[in-house]
């Protein structure tokens, strides 16, 4: 796990750090989570994107392109950590409505925006810390998000459980190779399911419908969901992350429990997660690579 | 590629042969090419399950658990070498109607009934071969209906599409350490779909409904899907198998095309796969791995 912001006692010396809001409340909690320790993050909110409950932190709305506007407000905070959190949908570059300080970097942002999602959040990232602002991951400023090591609701895996999870683990990190697959099925020794490109809720509502069709044939809860970042994601920009509606798949699914690469997955609705799974008697748990 | 079973003038040299018939066309089409490669194979029907049109060749019907009528016959047909082909639903061994046969086995057959799916077939195999039948493949016997090398209808893969073959066979190969992993669709270089234990339509039917629901922002026919048998795989007994609906799904994914692991990969209903890939403009190509 990466070092910790630093407790309260740390914050003066902390630098200025803000938060750039993607859609629902997981910057929020991202934010709340910064604050307990320690620091007092400036909020930009996206008009049309964030959740308007930003405004209970010292906070600027700006437009999509609205760079200039941005990179001031920046400046006036002495921001020198920014975190980027929560879904962001792509725009269009034509939709972009570019202030000054846009069109000043026009034909970069354009060439970024020929770029695939990762690229252009890989060059968006170099343009601030170009302005002198540090990308920081989310896990580095919230260190109660992330998954610890070891069980996080009333169950614990038990040593079959253990074994799916560290072959779960190894097919992910095969898979890395190939920049796809962030997480899988794994049910006594059996792979039922691997996420490439439809997202983990749909891999799990499939895993639900095999057993509800009879393709699956299995007695009881059955199987871990297991997710890790692939090898070499860069976890500032894109850190895999579960939630509440994760805990929820894998209940339907009937699934034994959620095992979660220790310090690497982010946990949205901690709370909520554990009271779900203990509710479906699941459990989560994190675990070392 | 096997060695096939040898033209017309070979016949006269070559061992009885038995089909044992599953469900569908299939194990049909395999009787039709092997009696065109030069030798008259002995279908062995199963009540309930095979199709009728068996009884245009030489043949038995059994029911499920009549291993002794089904061993007699052999026998008397002096046959030698038995390929399974076609989709056989697995039974209960409590479902199974005993004759004398199988009763003198019934513990060994209860045993294997314990195993998973490949556990018993290799298990059924072993007993046919300790009564002098070696199991052979749909492949070695019925050698037109294996996908060769290059293509096979209208289109050829272009040089992107043989980069993204190579890429998928590559993922294939990783995959083969698991257990998992027959199928995949990559598209430029990005995996797409894993198929694991939901199937090959399954798997084309979710990179469909990812296209229709924007979820996957591709233009024009886009993606290849690759299908090869895992590392190790006893393509005797359990052999990837495509066929009209595989071309179907693949057309209605809009997919550039479909390869197939060359002498590796069953081909059911080739003229109708040929026929309705280049009707949708699709490719079907074998590659060597």
């Amino acid at each position: 796990m990466s070092a910790p912001a630093g407790g309260p006692a740390a914050a003066a010396a902390a630098p200025h750090l803000a938060i750039l809001c993607g859609a629902g409340a997981f910057p929020l909690e991202v934010a709340a989570d910064a604050r307990r320790a320690g620091r007092e993050p400036f909020l930009i909110g996206v008009v049309g994107s964030s959740d308007s409950a930003i405004e209970a932190y010292p906070h600027v709305w700006v437009r999509m392109g609205e760079v200039g506007k941005l990179f001031a407000a920046l400046k006036g905070r002495e921001v020198a950590e920014l975190a980027i959190v929560g879904a962001m949908s792509r725009p269009e570059f034509s939709d972009l409505r570019l202030d000054w300080g846009a069109v000043k970097r026009a034909a970069e942002l354009a060439q970024l925006f020929r770029r695939g999602d990762n690229g252009l959040l890989v060059g968006l990232a170099a343009i601030f810390e170009r302005e002198g602002v540090r990308i920081v991951g989310a896990h580095e400023i919230a260190p109660r998000l992330v998954a610890p090591a070891g069980p996080l609701a009333a169950r614990a895996p038990t040593p079959e459980d253990e074994a799916d999870i560290a072959f779960g683990a190894r097919l992910l990190e095969a898979l890395s190779d190939f920049d796809a697959g962030q997480c899988a099925v794994v049910a006594a020794g059996r792979v039922l399911a691997i996420e490439a490109a439809e997202g983990t809720d749909a891999m799990l509502a499939r895993v639900r419908e095999m057993r509800q069709s009879g393709r699956l044939r299995l007695k009881g809860l059955a199987g871990v969901l297991v997710k890790a970042p692939k090898r070499g994601q860069d976890l500032r920009l894109d850190m895999p992350a579960v939630g509440p509606d994760t805990v929820a798949g894998a209940a339907r699914a009937e699934l034994r429990g959620i095992a979660l690469a220790a310090g690497a997955v982010l946990i949205a609705g901690r709370e909520r997660c554990i009271r779900e799974a203990d509710a479906a008697g699941l459990f989560i748990a994190g675990f070392s690579s």
